[in-house]
């Protein structure tokens, strides 16, 4: 028994992890798939795999609709925990001209930082009444602060901000609730040719899940609080080790 | 001729900068102290100082405010250069209870980070004027992620969180400007007896006043993108070295 709840996977590699799990879990695990409006890609792989993957309205911007997920998600789970929290939910975006002309820094907070925030505390009730207690969050090494430079390339500041922020939100979770037996973890899930990643990214966003999946299930009590990128032989990028804070 | 600028000037280490600075620069450097309002303590030092340090109002968590005092700021420097930009103003707030119960991590965000930011993008015309270019983000080891662990003693994660972020701001920035001979660098001034740091602090806010205003002085175009914490001899924890992100 394993039910895995993953936000924003009405596409991308959040649809791609909900795929994954469908075929993963053990028959009477759950798949819960959130996203503030399902999609077509969505829709039929509820369709074709009823009783098992189940869609969730959830806006992470706005804590009543989180707050209305957890009551349906309480309803599908009657009496049972929530196993696995995957949040995936965030925006991206790019800024024109130099960093001065940066307008997006409060929204990419509001969302990647606070939103998942909201998110995780909502949901740590049901996750506390568990035994896998495993809250991933989906971060990016552009956010890595030591590595700044390397990635100066990418015009995109306030999103390279919100993710150092939320590897350090991740972190403060992880250590206030290491004693209890969670597992927090951020994940770096590598470049994929998503709606968000572009179509020059190095994977598919089914190659990405695949990996994610493998270190979500690897994940022991020793990588509480660390921030694993995947592991994917023959790329040097995705060498399965820590991301630099 | 230098020209300084200090947000959150009307207590504690802003404060103590401004006198600092109102007794080091040339005859003709001017200090400018601004804070949302003023204080009796700063009102008594700008009647000291007369023509020499001035009070304008500004509000970091107001892109309005922090516009309009651009304005005043130009009519006292009329025709010169801002050389030195210390973003002071912060919040800092006590979470009870686990960091689930974390309710003021959006404010402290929007203060911390994007206030913050939105003091140095309106600035930065003034400051591209000047030779020195110098802009100095007071932060905290408590927004280190590496050390998170260090410091898990203090009930504040959403402050630590606003920190990392405000680390990763500021390189971003010092990225971005290098090129134009920026120094953009975060500083650690200490845990200080002030209204924010409480009684028990280690130094006195002149203390660590002194000190910060020792590290700007001697920062050079190696200090860009870097996070300095003051050197006290006496004082392991204050040791001059860099703080981990």
């Amino acid at each position: 028994m394993l039910n895995v709840l993953v936000t924003g996977a009405a596409r991308g590699l959040g649809l791609e992890l909900v795929k994954r799990y469908s075929l993963q879990l053990p028959d009477n695990g759950l798949v819960i798939a959130t996203s503030r409006k399902s999609s077509p890609d969505l829709e039929e792989l509820v369709c074709d795999c009823k009783s098992k993957v189940f869609f969730v309205e959830m806006d992470i911007s706005s804590e009543e609709s989180i707050l209305q997920s957890v009551e349906t998600v309480k309803s599908l789970l009657p009496g049972k925990a929530l196993d696995i929290l995957i949040n995936n939910a965030g925006v991206h975006s790019w800024t024109n001209g130099g960093i001065s002309e940066m307008s997006d820094l409060a929204y990419q907070l509001s969302i990647n930082v606070t939103g998942t925030h909201n998110v995780i505390k909502s949901y740590l009730p049901l996750l506390q009444a568990g035994n896998t207690k495993k809250v991933i969050n989906i971060s990016s090494p552009w956010g890595s602060t030591t590595s700044a430079r390397s990635f100066l390339y990418a015009p995109c500041p306030a999103y390279k901000i919100s993710k150092a922020a939320l590897n350090s939100l991740t972190v403060q979770y992880a250590l206030f609730y290491e004693a209890d037996g969670f597992i927090f973890l951020c994940v770096n899930p590598g470049w994929l040719r998503t709606e968000m990643g572009g179509s020059d990214g190095d994977l598919s966003a089914e190659e990405g899940a695949n990996a994610v999946t493998g270190i979500i299930s690897s994940a022991s009590q020793g990588s509480n609080g660390r921030f694993k990128t995947i592991c994917l032989p023959g790329y040097e990028q995705y060498d399965g080790k820590d991301v630099l804070w």
